[in-house]
C-alpha cells in the first residue's frame, strides 16, 4: 500500500514523515518514483502533469493539497475516484491577510503615497471612513466568509456575491447571475475569492469592471481563468479601475514580458495569497485517509457537476 | 463668546457648523481673526503657532484636534487651563487600519514582491504563519489597544508594552522601564502607539532595536519625537532592523532632502495614520463643551504630569 506524491510548490519531506507517523504500513512515494503501480492507493497532489493520475489500478482517492480543484477537474486523465480539496487548512486565514492588505492598500491610498515618496511630495490625502468604503467579497465559502468577517471587524461595508447566497453577520448578501450587477454597483474593491468552475470563468471581465463605480479596485485570489486579463488592461488604461492586486494568472509562473509586470497600477505577488503549510493540512489529509481506511467518507469530497 | 479656532490640517467648516448648530450664540473665528480677546472662551486647535494661547485672560480650556497635545504642553504659552484630547473620534480605528496594514506588509514579505515585480521576478517565499509571527504593540491606551485587538482577530502573537501593563484579551503584558528588553526580545515588528511624554521621547532608538531579533521592523504611528532617527538609519544600514513603516517625524512636512524618502527599506507616509474626521470628533467636542457649560467636568481632559 503506498501513496504518490506530486507538487512542484510543496516540499514532499513533512508529508513523509506525517504518513510514516501514522501510517508505518504505508510507502510513500514521491513522483516519477512510483514503486509498484499496483499497490498505489492515496495520490496527494498539486498541479501534477496531465495524465499522471490514471496510472493506478487501485487508487482509493486523489487528496489535492489546496482548495481550488480545477485543474484536477479540467484533466480528462483525473481518474473517477473521489477527488478531496482542503476545507480552510490554514490556507484561509492566510488568504484573508492578504485580502485584507489589498483593501487597505487602495482604501488607505498607499500606492498614491508610494508614488509621492518617489518624489519626496508630503501630500496627505482626505481620509475616507471604512463604513464609507464598500468591499464585494465575491464567493461565501470558508475562504470568502473569513475574509468577509474579518472586513467587518475592521469597520467595513462588506458585501458577498455567490451562487446561492451567504448568511455571514453584517454582511449583505447578493447571490446568482441576477443579482452580480447590482452587488457590484457599490464596490470601492471587489475581492475574488470564488472557485473555478464553467460558471466563474472570465468573471473578472468588461461586464463586471463597468459594473463598478469609476476608479475602483480589482483583487484576484481566486484563480487565473476568473480574470479575463485583456479586459482589466483596457479598463485600467481607461481609469475606470484605478488599480489592481493580482496573486493568480492564466499562465503561472507570469511570463517575464507580461504587461502587468510593469503597470504601474497593477501590484503581482506569485501565487502566495494562500500557501498550504503542511502542519495545518496535515492533520485534515491524515484524518481523511483514516476515514477512508475505515470505509468512512472523507470530508471535502469535490462534487465534480459543481466544481467545487 | 466665542470659540477660536487653528488647524493647517482640518478645515474649519465643519467646525464651525457644528459650533452654529449647537451654540448659536457663540461665536467662531479662525485665527489670525479673532475677534475680541476678552470673549474668547474656547479654544479649538491643532499644532498652534508658539504664543497664540495665551492671549485670551476668559479662555476656558484647549481642546485639541487630536489624541496627542504634546505640542501643546512643551509650549510655555499654553494656559493654565484645562487641556482636552480626542479620546478614539475615529482616530483609533484609521490608526488600527494603519497599523494591520503595515504589519501585514512586512509579515507577507510586501517589500520583497515589490522589489521582484520591478525585476519581472517570479519567486514565492516560504509562508509564516501569523501566530508564529511575534507584533509587539507600544501603548496600551484606546488607540494601542484597539491595534492589538485586529492583530488578534487575524491570529499574531501579540504583546503589549505601556507604562502601567494592559489586560487586552489574548495580548501578553509588558510593563515599565524593567520589561521593555523583555518584551522587545521576541517582536518581529514593534508597532510605536505610545503618547510622547518626557518618558518616551527618544524610545525608538539603538537600546530597542538592538533588543529585537536581528531582521525585524518598526512602525511609528506616534510621534516622530519617538524616535531617534540617525538610529534608525544606522541599523537600517547593518540590516539588523530590516524595514520601517513610519508616519510621523520630527520635522514634518519631511524636509524634501530627507534620507527616510530614498531608503528602499522606509515607508514614508505624511502623517495619514489617524486624521480627525469632524464627523467623528465633532460629538465629543460639542458634548464636551456642553460639559464646560453646564460646570461639569469635560471628558479627556490631560494630565499634565503624565502627558496624556
Amino acid at each position: 500500500m503506498s501513496v504518490v506524491f506530486y507538487s512542484e510548490a510543496d516540499p514532499p519531506k513533512p508529508w513523509r514523515n506525517a504518513f510514516a507517523a501514522v501510517f508505518p504500513q504505508m510507502q510513500f512515494h514521491v513522483w516519477p518514483d512510483v514503486g509498484d503501480v499496483e499497490s498505489v492507493r492515496y495520490a496527494l497532489v498539486w498541479n501534477p502533469p496531465s495524465g499522471m493520475l490514471n496510472k493506478y489500478p487501485n487508487l482509493k482517492a486523489v487528496l489535492a493539497l489546496g482548495a481550488g480543484v480545477d485543474y484536477l477537474l479540467a484533466d480528462p486523465g483525473t481518474p473517477d475516484v473521489p477527488v478531496i480539496r482542503l476545507l480552510g487548512a490554514g490556507l484561509a486565514p492566510q488568504m484573508a491577510e492578504y485580502a485584507v492588505y489589498a483593501v487597505l492598500h487602495f482604501h488607505r491610498a498607499m500606492p498614491e503615497y508610494h508614488v509621492q515618496q518617489s518624489k519626496s511630495v508630503w501630500q496627505p490625502h482626505a481620509p475616507v471612513l471604512s463604513s464609507q468604503f464598500t468591499v464585494g467579497v465575491m464567493g461565501a465559502g470558508i475562504i470568502g466568509g473569513l475574509i468577509a468577517e474579518h472586513l467587518v471587524e475592521l469597520g467595513y461595508a462588506v458585501r458577498c456575491w455567490s451562487r446561492s447566497g451567504s448568511s455571514i453577520d453584517g454582511v449583505e448578501s447578493f447571490a446568482g447571475d441576477a443579482q452580480l450587477n447590482e452587488f457590484l454597483s457599490a464596490c470601492r474593491v471587489v475581492v475574488n475569492a470564488l472557485a473555478l468552475t464553467d460558471k466563474t470563468v472570465g468573471i473578472l471581465g468588461t461586464n463586471t469592471f463597468m459594473s463598478m463605480p469609476p476608479g475602483s479596485y480589482v483583487v484576484n485570489i481566486g484563480r487565473g481563468g476568473h480574470l479575463v486579463e485583456d479586459d482589466l488592461l483596457a479598463a485600467l488604461d481607461s481609469g475606470h479601475i484605478a488599480g489592481a492586486m493580482l496573486d493568480v494568472f492564466n499562465e503561472e509562473p507570469l511570463p517575464a514580458n507580461h504587461p502587468f509586470w510593469s503597470n504601474p497600477r497593477v501590484v503581482v505577488t506569485p501565487h502566495i495569497a494562500g500557501v498550504t503549510v503542511a502542519s495545518e493540512a496535515e492533520a485534515q489529509v491524515i484524518e481523511n485517509v483514516k476515514r477512508m481506511e475505515r470505509g468512512e467518507p472523507p470530508v471535502g469530497a469535490v462534487d465534480r457537476q459543481r466544481g467545487y
